[in-house]
């Protein structure tokens, strides 16, 4: 049967990591190296393309928790779902007011 | 420029959001209907189809921390993520033993 959206997602992700991590040292985390060239190559115009170095040493450095240099694919996931929701509420704040959030809280 | 595949999948996971938690009361919200819907529409494959209610009820409760009944986007990419892992996992766990995670790089 053919995938859903939600499905194709979640391969996307799985198949996008493990193209990048493989390329050299743990094929299971993506090293300093492999993380820029998964960012600038798949987030390039979310992340102001190549000439923002600063952006993956930032990146990097708030992923690698354990300061090992390497990502594994938990911490991507993380950084993923944490853009997405970036994402979601550039979207929604870019709205006109008919947000028609009838009663429930309202998060600013 | 085209979409890269990272791109395309965070689209994805924000429209299929916005397809089922616009259909009532909050628009920016899933309800537990809503939450239904998607997960046995979009997910079927995953959580065993229509019949097995009950995951859907502990999704749901997992999900809704506060208890009022609905799942914010952040919480719904909380699941989708968790999701992912729990696939990343299974996948390098049915991978014959050639793993090489024990010590760091391992290049010959």
């Amino acid at each position: 049967m053919p995938s859903s959206n939600l499905e194709s997602a979640m391969q996307m992700l799985i198949k996008t990591f493990h193209k990048y991590s493989g390329k050299e040292g743990d094929k299971y985390t993506l090293s300093r190296g492999e993380l820029k060239e998964l960012l600038t190559e798949e987030l390039g115009s979310y992340l102001g393309n190549s000439k923002d170095n600063e952006a993956v040493e930032k990146v990097m450095n708030d992923l690698d928790a354990n300061n090992d240099g390497e990502v594994d694919f938990t911490e991507f996931i993380i950084l993923m779902g944490a853009l997405t929701v970036a994402c979601n509420d550039f979207f929604l704040d870019s709205k006109p007011d008919d947000k028609g959030k009838d009663g429930a809280e309202k998060k600013d």
